[in-house]
């Protein structure tokens, strides 16, 4: 039996180096009541597996700094990268059991069913991209567990970690909310093993993890990577062709910063009441949003809020989910985060260029909507602008900033390469206004061909927005 | 006036995209009282600077996890990568005086020159290394300061600002703090700037980066980068050159699972006592670092430690100083971190193969003595061990590795090569061992031509120093 196990161990430690070198990321949950055995099992697998590329991950109750971030921000946060190997001692389900039991946040989360649904969305997206998610549910006869917990007791060394498992949730409440879960999730989704008979159960867990490994294999030798942008050839759309007023100079000079110092309450309100703003910026080349998102931020209080200018992914982002490097500069409440170009990325330039697949920008549009939705579900207010751009304006903007020395920094080939597929960019874009403009997290299209009316127009429309969000009847 | 500084802020912009190009990492740092002008001068400077690599590090009180690292694990976390813009809204320097005066982990640092220290060769690591610091010290008259918090207190939106204000420490304290560290800091070290003129600050703010940015551009392009491993011709040591008894099968079965409960029992008296344990592992190819490690760990509790294997760096990881990605994992307080090779690759392969430059990895054993003694002055305990190996018996363990099928992943065209500089690789360790031999973090050289003996060699030795740590009267 000991040697049976060993070779299970090997051939397990064998697939993990394939997965390894094929970069597929896998994440292994154990849940389980206190002293079910769960402890021993998982560090006889993480013995098996290459420290280079594995790390355990214990749930912890959440702490006074997790709760001011996303129900599932510390799982976003350490996402495995591609091919390595993620081993959580409770998780997301756990924390899950947690929010509902202690009441936490209880006025979002009145009811059952939002966290459920993150947790379903987070777990599909990440499937889609080739995660590999293998859950056990540990179990042991009560006579053991007891006499385990006993032991523990006993030994002045360890009689404070029985005591920590037992300030945590009662076991019979966890028991029993886990039990909910198994039942409702589908069939062979959780590996459920009995611990009373060690060997058996640790042969029983590398059998099942062999059997996942392999699939997971076959099934990322099977798929194919298509990159096709599947343009349309006759493409028009006027979505994206509108103007915008005029505004005069002493207008705009009078209203910009009445506006800007509007914001700047809007700011400590949205601070005090613990509510996150989220400001996307996305639009043609040279349509101005760095200047746009300038007079935003300009009476701003700085400790507050955080610009995130994107730009091409390091090879470590290149390594995880898509939305990973997003997810993780998500504001803590009561702050202001602003992209300038964000996750959308995936189904402009990456859908255009060719960086993503047919498959993977198609699938992004549903992700993405649920990605927002993570956020708003919470309470936070998440605002899309796309700043739209004549053709022609464009031309004499670039032309302006070739011959502008202090603005020469500002134009590249590669805003010449991407002009020449104005007309797949326009495409894109309308594809992503009508499928990502949500209740929730709406798109606000700004004609941007007069910089000013611009700027004007997109402090009106965020200090609108707050002011319902603070005020309003207005909820979604 | 505003024209002028206008232009000022132009070149300011301009001067960062040349260190952005170089990759010169940049840290600003802003202190000053509350209401001193020093959110809106930072603000002024945040606006001019680009997004993509410009960060706000707002310092706030520690809060709980904060306290079970390091004093300045936060400020090694955020450090900015090579070419890249911290601006530090109030920084170590307001983290330290909070520390003092909150007597924070009063018994660790009952003396001031403690973190005093700390901070000194935290700044002096990093300017070695390229980073530019800029230090401000922001000013203003009482009379305009006591207006600014009056008019901040009766705006409903702002008030809860004013009141965080005076929760935080004593201004009075503060102040006097600073000016004691104003008064010790060399000429020049600390811009003070007197925010009363608001024009004139942002006018001396700028200025004073220009001057510092032109000079640290300067000093760049002068330094020369000279890689040299700079070895004896004829170095022989016999340090390394030691054997161990070889330990008998039964004694070694009988011996190692005693051991491994007692440092089970240990890992949990740490964690109660709240004492990190830094284990490093250092050693020829073969001499069986990973079997070793894994006999350490085989008993403890997953949930309370982590084995760190350290790969090539990554991109983002290069450009950053070389400690920061240690820095980074080093324990919460109660924690186990397991290093499978280290920070030392600096002065062993990073020498060896050219990686790094003469002049870095010579300043490379004094930066190191320096950055284990931060975590050995709050308490952990760093043990060090250098596994060696007879020549032949490593051509031994490599040839059975290649016949070996379940082995062979384990043996690379790197090993080989590696090899060939044995002597090269045997020189540099020996003045590794002889330059960071510290009391407060040993080195403990394991030979390892017998495995056995060399597992229960360190068994043993952890053993010994955590007893002692916890209950002995040796203490550094």
């Amino acid at each position: 039996m000991t040697k049976n196990n060993e070779q299970l161990s090997l051939e397990v430690a064998a697939l993990t180096r394939e997965t390894k070198e094929l970069g597929i990321p896998i994440m292994i949950v154990f849940e389980g009541v206190p002293a079910s055995g769960k402890t021993r099992l998982s560090n006889e697998l993480l013995l098996t597996l290459d420290a280079k590329y594995t790390r355990f991950i214990p749930t912890k109750s959440p702490t006074e700094d997790d709760l001011r971030y996303q129900f599932l921000q510390k799982y976003w946060n350490s996402l495995p990268a591609r091919g390595d190997i993620n081993i959580y001692f409770r998780s997301w389900y756990a924390y899950f059991i947690e929010y509902q039991e202690n009441k936490i946040k209880n006025s979002i989360y009145n009811k059952y069913h939002v966290l459920k649904r993150q947790i379903q969305n987070f777990e599909s997206m990440i499937k889609d991209d080739g995660y590999e998610i293998i859950k056990f549910y540990i179990e042991i006869s009560d006579k053991k567990r007891k006499a385990h917990l006993k032991e523990m007791k006993e030994n002045p060394l360890t009689n404070w970690k029985a005591q920590e498992y037992e300030s945590a949730i009662a076991d019979d409440v966890y028991h029993k909310e886990m039990h909910k879960i198994l039942k409702d999730a589908p069939k062979d989704e959780w590996k459920i093993i009995d611990y009373t008979e060690k060997d058996e159960a640790i042969k029983s867990m590398n059998q099942h993890i062999i059997t996942r490994l392999k699939s997971a294999i076959q099934l990322h030798k099977e798929t194919k990577k298509v990159s096709d942008g599947n343009f349309s050839d006759n493409f028009k759309s006027e979505l994206l062709n509108q103007s915008i007023e005029k505004i005069n100079n002493k207008t705009y000079k009078s209203l910009i910063g009445e506006l800007q110092s509007r914001l700047k309450e809007l700011q400590f309100a949205l601070y005090e009441r613990k509510i996150p703003l989220i400001l996307v910026y996305e639009g043609m080349d040279a349509a101005g949003k760095g200047g746009n998102i300038k007079r935003v931020r300009e009476k701003l209080d700085p400790t507050g809020y955080e610009v995130n200018a994107i730009s091409a992914p390091t090879d470590v982002e290149l390594t995880h989910h898509y939305l990973w490097r997003f997810a993780k500069d998500m504001p803590r409440s009561g702050h202001v985060e602003i992209f300038d170009r964000s996750w959308y990325g995936r189904v402009l330039v990456e859908r255009v260029e060719g960086f993503a697949t047919k498959d993977e920008w198609s699938r992004a549009y549903q992700e993405i909507n649920q990605f927002e939705k993570m956020w708003t579900d919470e309470g936070a207010i998440v605002l899309k602008f796309f700043l739209t751009l004549d053709k022609d304006e464009q031309l004499k903007r670039f032309k302006e900033r070739e011959e502008t020395p202090e603005k020469q920094w500002k134009i590249t080939d590669e805003d010449w390469r991407n002009r020449e597929k104005w007309d797949l960019y326009i495409e894109a874009s309308h594809d992503m206004i009508e499928k990502t403009n949500t209740d929730y997290a709406p798109w606000h299209i700004v004609p941007a061909d007069n910089k000013k009316s611009a700027r004007i127009e997109v402090l009106k429309y965020i200090i609108k927005k707050c002011e319902e969000a603070l005020w309003g009847v207005k909820q979604y």
